[in-house]
């Protein structure tokens, strides 16, 4: 595989994995973010540390206006939910759960692509070790992608086609930690935590920290970032 | 039909008239607009008129950083056409196309939706006398709402179904100007022209002034809008 790709980098070790494997596969990567009122601004860094140490050749954050849309814990609307088991972050669909995301995500992504001659788009989403977001399912990205070859100049003019790249989807999160590591990545650079301590270290209690260490500990790898707990 | 719906407001005439139909239907109209640094507010402002007038719930209007990912005549990239003949129009994708537009709108309007516990969203797009644009096609439509039902927390729970209506799009400009006019549309609220006159009044010659006044002729009705020439 070569060309370019969009890919969206959110800071988090998913995307930082999915990143090195487009870099892997030869990709020129350009790396995109989302400024939406995030709880903390840790994760844009990470995003921007991730984007630079696994060589994009550039790397655009948009701003977007969830927070004036609402209905998610991620954007302040309600509690992040803490110190949950694994069965209940697995059942049914939690209070970060942002409406729509990763769509609007998608959606400048190919905006992005179509304006560079980018056919490939890359996503770090995963079906298994996940939090019961719909818009992560491998029927949710075959139908962006089959919407966005209709959507495009691309699609009408027949000369090309978007591909929507999601390498981890069929991962465990000890896969995509494994994945990640053989890859180079830093993990040091990512973040995860989606309500960090006043301390500024990761909570260790969200759905995302614990999703987080379970695949450290499945993978047999010390995660290299501190956590309160 | 009832319930609520989110209805995508630009200014047009198209989309003024997509708002009165589904007012006419008994929808409880949530409006939507975007700030995405079009060349001129004007459209914003028949947005705002567009949607009181008509009867809306309430307006949202979203910034979207579209200059940052540019590729269009409508953001300041290209120089916007002017004189075309209809044949032209009709051929081919113009520099006007933004890209991804419209999946990027309904992505939004998706979100918002979801929120506000809607199923229903409203385009006014038609894919007869239209500037080419592929994402105003009925395959593109019929895709983006596959591909919205397995987005979102409705499509994976199973309670209820996302419909995206465009009721305007097998008319022609003379039908849709008809319909507006039969539902009670002041046209004098919208703006359709791409590039105003320094002195404010619509262009007249480029693509949508040029079919908007293709519109009025042909329903032998008179545009109470100045234009230039």
């Amino acid at each position: 595989m070569s060309g370019s790709a969009v890919v969206l980098v959110s800071g988090g070790l998913d995307s930082a994995t999915a990143l090195a494997v487009a870099r892997a596969e030869g990709y020129a990567c350009h790396a995109l973010s989302f400024d939406y009122g995030q709880r903390h601004r840790r994760e844009l860094d990470s995003a921007r540390r991730v984007a630079s140490a696994l060589g994009s050749r550039e790397h655009l954050i948009l701003r977007l206006d969830f927070r004036a849309i609402g209905g998610s814990a991620l954007t302040g609307d309600l509690p992040v939910p803490k110190g949950r088991s694994e069965a209940a972050i697995g059942a049914g669909i939690p209070a970060t759960y942002v409406p729509a995301r990763n769509t609007i995500f998608l959606a400048h992504a190919l905006a992005w692509a179509e304006v560079l001659g980018a056919q490939d788009i890359v996503i770090g989403v995963n079906a298994l070790d996940y939090s019961g977001y719909p818009d992560c399912r491998p029927e949710y990205i075959e139908a962006f992608e089959r919407m966005a070859n209709l959507a495009t100049r691309a699609g009408v003019e027949g000369t090309s086609r978007f591909t929507i790249h999601a390498p981890l989807i069929r991962l465990t999160k000890a896969d995509i930690v494994r994945r990640g590591r053989d890859l180079g990545v830093d993990f040091a650079l990512t973040w995860s935590c989606y309500e960090p301590e006043p301390d500024g270290r990761a909570c260790g209690c969200c759905d995302s920290c614990l999703l987080r260490k379970k695949g450290f500990a499945e993978a047999g790898l010390e995660d290299p970032l501190p956590t309160a707990r």
